[in-house]
């Protein structure tokens, strides 16, 4: 089920660009450059203002789709980053875009792992909810998270993560309407 | 799924009336002055007193379904006012019935909005957890809101709404048992 | 759908003993002795370090099956104990591997009740998480329950179960990854 | 300085009585049946309605009046227990006039510990704020603590014991209003 | 003691017309017109902006003073309005000056009472902490209190105030620092 | 006044070394490396094993007073150190000893700043107390800070310093008792 409250729940009104980006997002990471450009525009148009989009930083395809599809079932919309870099990239051209981020901690061979994700974004909103995902790097969380955020110790279930972020986002002050 | 603990989980024992509850209850708030005091009785009757009913105020009958739609999922009975005057008049006649409150600020033409029906549902019972859906006027909370209450602006997730009502009603204390 | 994170998520990779595991838990409290033993090795087995178990003590077998169902809706693994002395036998068997503990108070003939069973699993780990679920004890919780525990009072909804469960969860410091 | 908001901040409106039971109460475990009969009557007296009396249980003396300075500095008025017996039976005869309880756990001779007055009170008064002092025993509050009380392991400050019941008081939903 | 990190910590800085300030606040709500002028001026003045001022909004001078005695034993600086119309007007004025509100509610013959007080400060500032005292109206917090509010019944101690304010204050996000 | 409970709350029996550590502890900082060498000996000692030591790192001598005064009169004993540096040495050196650190951000011209000294602290106990102060730097603490924490934004009063070391000590899980 979608977000509520927007225009895309009326029966016929959804964007069929929506679905363009709902087929791109899955294999963001391993696009062109041209597919990318296209899918960043996707992702931060105007015609995408009304939607709930959680940004997911994974890198294992497995983990990818379990996580999405965990997310899609509470009403979320996702985009997934398959690196760091990629996560920062979207992040920055995002304007305010994502609604929160769940990101995997070891990202593979880039430099930017997911504790740099997270505060890149919390550099950008202070009150952006994080949800951090890992297996041996969750005793770290007391010394490298960011504070008001969440660490799932994997292997965690799917009500988890999708409890977590519906915590943080109802716990975040309430945004100023758009317009 | 329904609630758990209660007779109505015991195939064959639920109350043929609770079905007539249900068919009544999206269209309580344009029904005929005598189907409204059917439906006052289905609510507050003897024979419903072991349900898990949340209040949904919301005057867009597309909202209200989708709202509808998602508490069901996570197990809860939804009793569906279209003005703030319908839930006010709902409240009061409910003896405590209901469980928690779900409202929509704006209500359309009525002269009670979701800032006035929660407040009215707080006079009753100090306890009673509000959730306030909004968009334009999700900002106001900050000093128009109860305390305990959560602010969903939209647009929102469904886990986001069922997330909102569960963690209110997991952190009241435990209503005295019913005899 | 299960848990995320582990290695059982990969297709084609989930041993088949788990099967087995799952075959035999509802009926946990009416076993032979021997089929008991065997699901305590089911429950405490090497094989089965990496999935994400709650202990639900329910003495009533539609509850049991209710419960269980909204767990495993929400990704957990449950193993049922049908009385106090079951569950307080799993727990000093289990070494660590259940995640969390689901407890009904009143449970049948034996000496134990749900209070004791959670007292016992903190005597064991001071963070486990406990969730209680009572009709007519529910107002003992005050004197009764320990700190940083959910009472869930009869009726309750699934969502309420699974989001209990999760906000413990994840409110719960890491623990030390697993080799 | 004394509680704000009730008549005996006004200087010579301080029912001399006060003074009596200040002067009693520091010893009340030693005393005499007449002289505890007298102290009973002074708490619970309806010329002390208005006050703001934290009940303390504590066996020795030193970390009595160190216990007792730390609170009279923070403005409360204290009522000393030397035992579990005497603290029951305080709580019994107190009619709802004490606001919290801060109580070691090993009580000395008596059979009843801090973990027994605590549940006591919270029998007679589900919301009541419990703050526990302990050395050796903190470990075991996980499982014998209440919900939502304060664990003080010593050594602690008296910065601390303010503070924990501040915090408790804060958070308890207001009482009625006293007629 | 007076604030933490600002210049007028240190000996000899801090500027006489301070004094002033401290001197006129108590009998803000008598003063003149043209001594409320100065006042306002005083507490909105740039040579201020750098204290830790808390407005206190209390019309019984016993209650001003023991109130402000409490604030400033905790290292808070104080003004005191005594009515409602007093409070929103030095609000509208001190752009952003006060760091917290304590608030009456009951506020004598004016028209604003201690609720209205609070709402308009949160219209202004969605963080605003704010701290009630009350009697005989406590029990309204639950419909009339703004969200993230702490009510202390009277009659309450002075730890509980300063606690009160400065567990708002610690729990707020850190402003934008002043240049 | 002193910390509750431990051996050194009895009349004469506190170690007269504790005075010598006390004449020591402000000018941490500038003391020879033998001193310091005297210093760390002091801090780690068997002999102070009972004492409630907070870490306080500032490098400006007034804040330094101004912070040690305020903490004194609450009850905890405090350690200054001036730099980054000297914070790291000491926490290494601590073996526990420490139950809460308070730190500035920018400390002079060392590497180490605030933020760097928190993440060490973290990295030895993951529960362990971190209360943040700063003016310039407190909108950094959003993605700089670590998870629990308290940032306290300049200019603050003393009662927000105890209150926020006293909030974070008193919701830790009470540490296994020394024997």
């Amino acid at each position: 089920m979608s977000g509520l409250g927007r225009r895309a729940d009326r029966p016929g009104t959804r964007d069929p660009k929506a679905h363009i980006c709902s087929l791109l997002h899955i294999s963001f990471g391993t696009k062109s450059p041209l597919q990318r450009d296209v899918l960043v525009a996707c992702v931060v148009g105007a015609w995408v203002e009304n939607l709930l989009i959680i940004l997911v930083v994974e890198d294992e395809q497995l983990l990818q789709s379990i996580v999405e599809e965990s997310l899609t079932d509470g009403g979320f919309e996702t985009v997934i980053a398959s690196s760091g870099e990629n996560a920062v990239e979207l992040l920055d051209a995002s304007e305010g875009k994502f609604r929160a981020l769940v990101t995997d901690i070891n990202l593979g061979s880039g430099k930017i792992d997911g504790w740099n994700v997270a505060q890149h974004a919390r550099e950008i909103d202070a009150n952006f909810p994080i949800v951090y995902m890992s297996g041996k790097d969750a005793d770290d969380w007391a010394s490298k998270g960011v504070p008001n955020s969440i660490m799932l110790a994997k292997p965690f279930a799917p009500a988890q993560l999708v409890t977590a972020v519906s915590q943080l986002l109802n716990a975040s002050p309430p945004a100023a309407p758009t317009a």
